[in-house]
């Protein structure tokens, strides 16, 4: 009984891993692209971010972060230039495979967070629904949060928008 | 007495949560502001931050970090212009507060680590004093580390102060 | 039995503790500066980083995450100039000696993650190279990923490297 438990627990009590991931993409001169954010599309919020696929640094910040708890690479060994089957991709499209290929490596994913650092949107009147489109991608929570710069950098000068995120795993 | 202890490991192995969180204030061109950092007032350090309350770059990173691994949002919401009775509220004032919220809402914390990047003030001669006000107000480890950006960018040109911080925490 | 297991358990619930840690080096206009980047030395990737010792922005990243999550300081603190005899020491050389002082403070290393922004080298082909050499040196594992930031600020430009970890650890 003593020796079952411990197995049990010797599972349970592996050690997390903790991941880090950034992502960065300059507003949009074009007036008509499209702003996806955190898994949503943001209407009335200004031109999209530039980029591949939708841009989406929430997205992509939270999938870089989920990699590197993993020690499984990046975003750009996964779904860059080498893999055209992912170019134009949706954020959330790339947070659901990344959580997928995370835990078919063995890992449970515990939580991700992303704290995105710039002018717009304004997040907090939607980040229950960001946080609802982005934790049912990764198939665990995943927080959103936002930040500003004071002015200071390409964030502050309203240039584009910065995303940091960490994820905690643990091999299962 | 077995299936006792595994209630109680039961409650001890769940998986804690990561949370990230920033903040950046420029450098005020008043040179009568006071600079408050990590909960210190530093004298002969220059001009202090530009921001509302005492724009402490480090407790302000210190909170996002915590509402960020709790799933509960960020300064601006808690803290923000929308609540005005937190306007010009310490840095200090503000991490006791969001620490009393995150275990509110049913959870321990176990540490938060920040880092500051840029010129002034010179942290470490002040470490130990300004990790005991963080970790004070708290109620839980905070650490505090410095680095300096290599002339790059605003931290680096001295325009302002950036804080990155992490935290871990628990659901109990 | 059952109390020498709840003894064991109790070391192994211990909550763990995370930590961040970046680094920043400009590019150096002397061509025949060499690059060092995740204890590598990078050849046909243009010139190296500025700076004491090797300046690699991934290793220094890596021991500001520890010493962070131990609560033991920053890279300045242990190998600064208050300290002549670490000057010009390689980041390799410093992260075996960080993970050996987090250790000798009654630490477990579990894991530490690093993703450095800029332009150049490609970290992709020599990720897992990187990864063994920054593993060996910590004792522990190390994942390095890389991520760029769209032509925005320093990193955007070319004029040097960003790097951001993280690191988990548990008091033994």
């Amino acid at each position: 009984m003593a020796s079952e438990m411990q197995a049990q627990a010797g599972a349970q009590f592996r050690l997390p891993q903790v991941g880090i991931g950034t992502d960065i993409h300059a507003f949009s001169a074009d007036e008509s692209r499209e702003l996806w954010l955190g898994g949503l599309k943001w209407e009335d919020s200004g031109p999209g971010l530039e980029g591949h696929s939708d841009a989406d640094v929430v997205a992509h910040a939270a999938c870089n972060a989920l990699f590197s708890a993993a020690g499984l690479g990046d975003l750009g060994q996964h779904f860059g230039t080498g893999r055209p089957e992912w170019s134009g991709a949706s954020g959330v499209t790339l947070l659901t495979e990344a959580a997928r290929i995370v835990r078919a490596a063995g890992f449970e994913i515990g939580n991700i967070a992303v704290q995105v650092v710039g002018l717009r949107p304004k997040i907090g009147k939607r980040r229950d629904e960001a946080q609802k489109v982005l934790s049912a991608a990764a198939g665990a929570p995943v927080a959103l949060s936002a930040a500003t710069s004071d002015g200071l950098g390409f964030t502050g000068r309203g240039e584009g928008l910065a995303a940091i995120a960490t994820a905690l795993v643990v091999r299962v």
